[in-house]
C-alpha cells in the first residue's frame, strides 16, 4: 500500500498476470501441505477438501508430479460417489531441508526429506566455550558439508539449511546478539557460515527452543495444538511459544526467552549476573548440585549427557533420597515457572523437551501440584503437560521442517528436472 | 477440510456464486477498512493501494454508498496522474458500536459510530461486589437501554455490544468463570444480559484488559505497534497482549492473566488465597497503603477515584518522601514484572493504563532501572514504555471497536435504506 503516485500507470491489467502466477504457487503449495497433512488421497477428494474445482487440481498435480514433490499409487475408494481415482501422494524424496543445531557442548544436524523421512543423523561432542566462535564455526561448516555430500549420495538437494542457537537471536541477519552459556556476545553466525559455505540455499539462524516449539508442532506428539509452550532444559534453558498455529517471534525475534527471566527464586545468583533466573533453579547445573556432591562422576561433562541422566533416574528408581528430593525440587521450580507461562499463553499443552523430558516421570507430580495452585484459571486453564518424544532432536528437525517450509509456500522453486538438462532439452 | 464423501457432488460450479458472494464482502470490507485507516481518498488511488482494479473499486464504493457507510466529498488531486476523482470518505453515522465495561466500583458505557467517533458515554458508579450479579445485570441492561436509546436519537443503529468484564471470560459462552476482586464464580453475563435485552444486535462478553489492548492497537498513541502489552491497574491488575497484529486468546480465551501472577514478591499473601501475586505489589490498594494511612481520605472508596489519585500525584509533586518512596516501589515492582512479560513476549512497547498511567511519570525511571537490569535482550530488547492516552476508557473504546469490526468483516450486514421501506418500495 502507499506505493506513491509516480508507479500508478492507469492500468490494472498488467498486474494480472502476476497475480495468476502467485494464485497458482499459492495453489500448488496448498494442495501440497494438504498431502503432507492429511495423507495420500484422490485428485477427487483434494479437490472436495481444499475447494479447488477438480480440473484445476489435476493441474496442479501434474505440475507438483513434474516438479517430482508428488506421485501417484494405489486407488483411493474413499471421499467419492464417482470413479475412484489414484491416490496422489508426497513423494520429494529428491528435496530436503537440513537443520543444524549448535548448543553448549556439542553441534548436531539432521537431514529430513519432504515426508519427513530422515535421511542423515549426526551428533558431535564439542567445548564451544573453549573452542571460540571461528574454530566453533569451522566445525558447524564441516557437519553442514557432510550432511551435503551423504544427502546428494541419495539424490536429494537440500533447498535450505536453518541453524538452531541456544541464544537470543536476531534472524534478520543471523547474528547471535547473546548466548550466556556460550559466552557469545555479537557473533555473526549466518556471516561466518555463508563465508565457510559454498551453497546454493539459503541459510537462516534461529533460536534453539523456537525451533523446536515448531518441531512438536510440526511433528511432536502434541502435534497441531493450535497453542503450545515448549520448554527445554540442557545447560540452559530455554522456550518457545507457538500461539494460534504460528511461532510467537516478537518485534524482534526474541519472544520466549525464559532462562535468564525472574521465574523462579528472587535471591539466587546467575551466571549471567542477574538474580532470580529460572535457570539457577531448573537448569541442569541446578539439580545435579542438588543430587550429588560435586566429585560424583554425573557431574563430568566429559560423560555423555544421556548416560548421565541415565544414572540420576536409576538413583531415583533405586529410592535415593538425595536424588528423589533433588527431582522434587526442580519439579516444584518447574512448576512454579510453568504456572507464569500458563497464565500468560493459556496454552493448551505445556511440552517438557531436553533433560526434562529425560526426568520427567519424576517432574510431573510436583509440577502439576505446583500449576493447580498458582494458575488462575479452573482447571489449570486447560492446560495438558507433556514429555517431548523428539528427544535432543527437536531442534535440528524444527530446522530442517522450517527449511523445507519454502517448498511448501512456493513448489515452484524445486525446478522440473529436464531444466537440470543441458540448454535446449526443452 | 473433511466434509465427508456424502457432500460431494462432483459439480465444483455450484459453489461458485458463494465464493463470489465471499469475494465481494472481503472486497467491501478491504475498501472499508483501507478508508478507515489511511483516510479519505479517491477511488483511483483505493484501486492503487489496494490492488483492486478500478472498475471494481467503483462498483464496491457505489454499493458502499448505496449502504451510507461511505460518501463523497472534495477532490482528491494525489495519488493520480490522470482525471483528478471525488475523494470517498468513512460515512457510517448511521451505525455504532456499543462497549460497556464492567469493573469492581464502576460500569462504563461508549458508543462508537463507523469513523471512530463517540457518540455516548457514561459512566456509573456502582459498588459490584455488594450488589451480586443481579443486581449489577440490571444496572449494566439499563445502560446500555439508556445507550441505544440516546443512539437512536442521532440516527444510529448498534450493530453489536462488547461487554468487557475485569475477570476470567470463557468468551464462547459469555461466562465470567472468575473475577476474584469481583467475588464472581460462572456468572451467566451473556445470557443474563440476552434475558434482559430485546435487541437484534450480536453481544459479546470479554476481558477488560483484551479488550483495552485492542482498543490501543487500534486508536491509541502507539496504534498499530504489532507486537504490544497492555497492563492496566485499577482494583486489579490486567493485562492484554497483541501478537503480530492480533490479540494473543490463548486456547480458552484465559491468556493475559498478570495480577494473580506470580511476578513480584513470592510470600506476599494475595486476597485470592495464593502467594507471589503481581496485583499484592502493583495494584491500586498496595500504593495507597505504602503512601498513606489507613485513615487518610485517599482510600475512601467513596470518593472518585481519579480525585484520589490527583491528590497522590500532587503530594508527590510537593515532594512528600512518603508518598515518593511507595510511588518508587511500585514503579520497581512494575519493573520486574514487565521484564518477564518483555523477555517472554519481545513487544515493541509496554503501554500502561488504568493508574498505572495517571501516576505513569513517577513511575517510569524506577520502572525503566528494572527493565534496564532484568531484561536480557540488549537495549531491554527494544521495547518502550509508553503511557496510555486512552484514560479509563480503554476497555469501553476497545469493545466498541470489536463492536464495529462485524461491518468491516462483512459490510453487507448494513441493510441498504430501502430494505428498511415498506415491502415492495423496492
Amino acid at each position: 500500500m502507499g506505493t506513491g503516485p509516480s508507479r500508478y500507470d492507469g492500468s490494472s491489467e498488467r498486474h494480472i498476470p502476476a497475480d495468476q502466477a502467485t494464485v497458482r504457487r499459492t495453489n500448488l503449495g496448498l494442495v501440497l501441505r494438504h498431502l503432507r497433512d492429511s495423507g495420500p488421497r484422490s485428485r477427487a477428494r483434494i479437490a472436495q477438501e481444499t475447494g479447488l474445482n477438480k480440473a484445476t487440481v489435476s493441474s496442479l498435480v501434474a505440475e507438483l508430479a513434474e516438479r517430482r514433490l508428488v506421485s501417484t499409487g494405489d486407488v483411493d475408494r474413499a471421499g467419492s460417489v464417482g470413479r475412484p481415482g489414484l491416490t496422489v501422494h508426497l513423494d520429494g524424496a529428491c528435496v530436503c531441508g537440513i537443520g543444524v543445531e549448535l548448543n553448549v557442548d556439542y553441534a548436531a544436524a539432521l537431514v529430513l526429506d519432504l515426508r519427513g523421512q530422515v535421511l542423515f543423523e549426526q551428533r558431535l561432542a564439542l567445548d564451544v566455550p573453549a573452542l571460540g566462535a571461528e574454530r566453533t564455526l569451522d566445525a558447524v561448516a564441516g557437519l553442514v558439508t557432510e550432511a551435503v555430500a551423504a544427502t546428494a549420495g541419495r539424490g536429494a538437494r537440500p533447498v535450505g539449511l536453518t541453524v538452531a542457537v541456544a541464544g537470543l537471536v536476531r534472524s534478520v541477519d543471523g547474528v547471535v546478539t547473546l548466548a550466556p552459556n556460550i559466552g557469545w556476545r555479537d557473533v555473526a553466525v549466518l556471516d561466518g557460515l555463508r563465508a565457510r559455505l559454498d551453497v546454493d540455499f539459503p541459510i537462516r539462524v534461529e533460536n534453539d527452543a523456537n525451533l523446536s516449539a515448531i518441531a512438536e508442532w510440526a511433528m511432536g506428539s502434541e502435534a497441531r495444538t493450535p497453542d503450545l509452550v515448549y520448554l527445554t532444559g540442557e545447560v540452559g534453558v530455554g522456550g518457545g511459544v507457538i500461539v494460534a498455529g504460528r511461532l510467537l517471534r516478537g518485534a524482534g525475534g526474541l519472544s520466549g526467552e525464559v532462562g535468564h527471566t525472574s521465574l523462579g527464586d528472587p535471591d539466587a545468583v546467575c551466571g549471567c549476573g542477574r538474580r532470580g533466573c529460572w535457570e539457577t533453579v531448573v537448569g541442569l547445573a541446578a539439580l545435579l548440585r542438588a543430587a550429588a556432591d560435586p566429585g560424583d562422576p554425573v557431574h563430568d561433562p566429559g560423560r555423555d549427557l544421556e548416560a548421565r541422566l541415565a544414572e540420576v533416574a536409576r538413583r531415583a528408581g533405586d529410592g535415593d533420597l538425595r536424588t528423589l528430593a533433588a527431582l522434587q525440587q526442580v519439579g516444584r521450580s518447574l512448576g512454579t515457572g510453568a504456572a507464569v507461562l500458563v497464565n500468560l499463553f493459556n496454552p493448551g499443552v505445556v511440552i517438557l523437551g531436553g533433560y526434562f523430558a529425560v526426568l520427567g516421570p519424576f517432574f510431573l507430580e510436583p509440577l502439576q501440584a505446583e500449576l493447580e495452585a498458582r494458575v488462575l484459571g479452573p482447571g489449570v486453564a486447560g492446560a495438558r503437560v507433556a514429555l517431548s518424544t523428539l528427544g535432543f532432536t527437536a531442534a535440528v528437525r524444527g530446522g530442517a521442517h522450517v527449511a523445507l517450509e519454502t517448498v511448501f509456500d512456493d513448489p515452484t522453486l524445486v525446478p522440473v528436472p529436464a531444466a537440470l538438462e543441458p540448454a535446449g532439452a526443452r
